[in-house]
């Protein structure tokens, strides 16, 4: 939504949510935990929250269900794991890391990564589990709005992308990822993300979050990046391994090398939307091409600082 | 299978179906087309073959049936169209091209994509049109020699991986992808993979090849890149995507970048493998750091080659 449709006590209840989770993680590393665990615990949490498109709260496919992605990466390890479209499986970062731990592959979709997660002993849940009133006037907008185009057996409906001003807080927010990337005190890395993808997005889909490189990648040599924004132009792009590559092989540090990605490379094929990337030194970079993207950080020892839009002085402290 | 065990006899094939379907290809682009169309029909023609992982032909998965994907990159414009995970479509890489042409997505998998490609008027076919009796005993090799496990309720089958020697010329060819990747004479370029994955895969398992950056990338300003073998460290490692950025941001040749991505940094993660690429000067790179690769190459007014071992003199002209 358009910072004028945005209340108040919306804003409030966004940055709430974000410093309980950098609480939590804050606290899991400042105890010794792995970035892993931090990145898991948080998107985790993210997932249970409703007011992200994640786990409760998902947005809904074209078909009026749900299809979640996610992924998670060790910067240490270079070792993946991710799912997508699942409908039954609570937590799915739960069933990217099961992926990367439990099996010899990276990405499971649909039924088997189901039947995966659930040899794994998973929660599974009933696919309404997801579903929230919110997100379900969400669609219905989206399916009144859309450009919709009868195939050409008339069976169903084609429909297309959100319009390309569309963004991580555009109208009725048919879009949204939660990711987490950290430092741990070892040195290591880690990036995870997870979404319900796009509303009104064709059953099958499969956006940026769960592919390795896209929308998810961490190598401690580098960084730990996590994307959200138009997801196919994301891929397109290698967006979260370009971050990587232009600090390798380019020399440039973390943050010239995300906005170069961010402001330069994306918006040449129309792709809008943002990363958070942290480096094996523990500088960070929170850069979006919208007008804002939900986000916070924390430093073991610190305040959690969290904010919305573009401005510096939006930050808000715990 | 080891360099002993294939005959003369396959090997002879092997290199007659190449050179074909260089003939169709190098054709095509003599007459004017485009680098598109030219991995389009060589990708085409590779499925409809029996002897490749890919189309007729395909490996079984761990449940005796065919999960194929494919993908396709248009180097002048960044686009690009995968399905994973279909099992009715005759000619996946048809379906990725719909994807990239007629829809506003990168990536559909499992149903949604066997339902859009029904929707674009593709060919569907009977999942055992893709089943041959070699690859049915491949499946049956590969179960007798696999690390089974039985799952926490008994229900199902955990299974490894091929052991770390597996090749694309592996025992009994239980991995191997087809690729083409062509520059016209406008200076376009395109990629094209397309495969039925490794043998006793579990179902839902999605490799490096549909995934943009790992297996499959193309970029006029870089290369043209198609990848082979253990898919999941491709996509570790974002293999495909990693040949242009080091060119892009490395400056190093479009042979050197392969050599260090398939030589050197595949192998520290027990990668084997290879790819074939082309740059935007028209310089070839066909690396493995594997025994062998079915490979072919031809230029414009040029008798085409084929070779399948690493040896220099190995190449056999048509």
């Amino acid at each position: 939504m358009s910072r004028t449709q945005i209340s108040a006590q919306q804003n409030a209840a966004y940055h709430a949510a974000l410093q309980d989770i950098l609480r939590a993680a804050q606290q899991l590393l400042a105890g010794g935990g792995s970035a892993l665990d931090a990145v898991s615990l948080a998107v985790d949490l993210l997932e249970d929250c409703p007011l992200f498109n994640a786990g409760h709260g998902a947005v809904f496919t074209h078909a009026e269900t749900h299809e979640l992605d996610a992924a998670i990466m060790d910067g240490a390890t270079l070792r993946a794991g991710a799912v997508a479209c699942v409908s039954r499986v609570r937590r799915p970062l739960r069933a990217a890391r099961a992926v990367m731990e439990h099996s010899e592959h990276v990405l499971l979709v649909a039924a088997g990564a189901e039947a995966f997660a659930q040899e794994q002993g998973l929660e599974l849940v009933s696919p309404d589990y997801f579903s929230t009133a919110a997100r379900r006037e969400q669609l219905q907008r989206a399916l009144a709005t859309a450009t919709a185009v009868l195939d050409h057996d008339g069976a169903s409906l084609l429909f297309r992308e959100p319009a390309a001003n569309a963004s991580p807080l555009d109208e009725g927010q048919k879009l949204g990822t939660v990711g987490a990337v950290a430092l741990d005190a070892q040195g290591n890395l880690a990036a995870a993300t997870s979404t319900g993808g796009m509303t009104n997005k064709r059953p099958g889909r499969v956006g940026d979050s769960p592919l390795i490189g896209a929308g998810t990648y961490a190598d401690n040599r580098t960084a730990a990046v996590s994307c959200t924004g138009t997801g196919e132009m994301f891929i397109r792009m290698a967006t979260a391994y370009d971050v990587c590559a232009r600090m390798a092989y380019g020399g440039v540090s973390l943050d010239t090398a995300a906005r170069e990605v961010v402001m330069k490379a994306l918006p040449t094929i129309g792709g809008r939307g943002g990363l958070i990337a942290v480096d094996g030194r523990g500088n960070l970079s929170l850069r979006f091409n919208t007008e804002g993207m939900y986000r916070g950080w924390a430093r073991v020892g610190e305040t959690p600082l969290s904010a919305i839009y573009a401005d510096a002085d939006e930050g808000c402290a715990a």
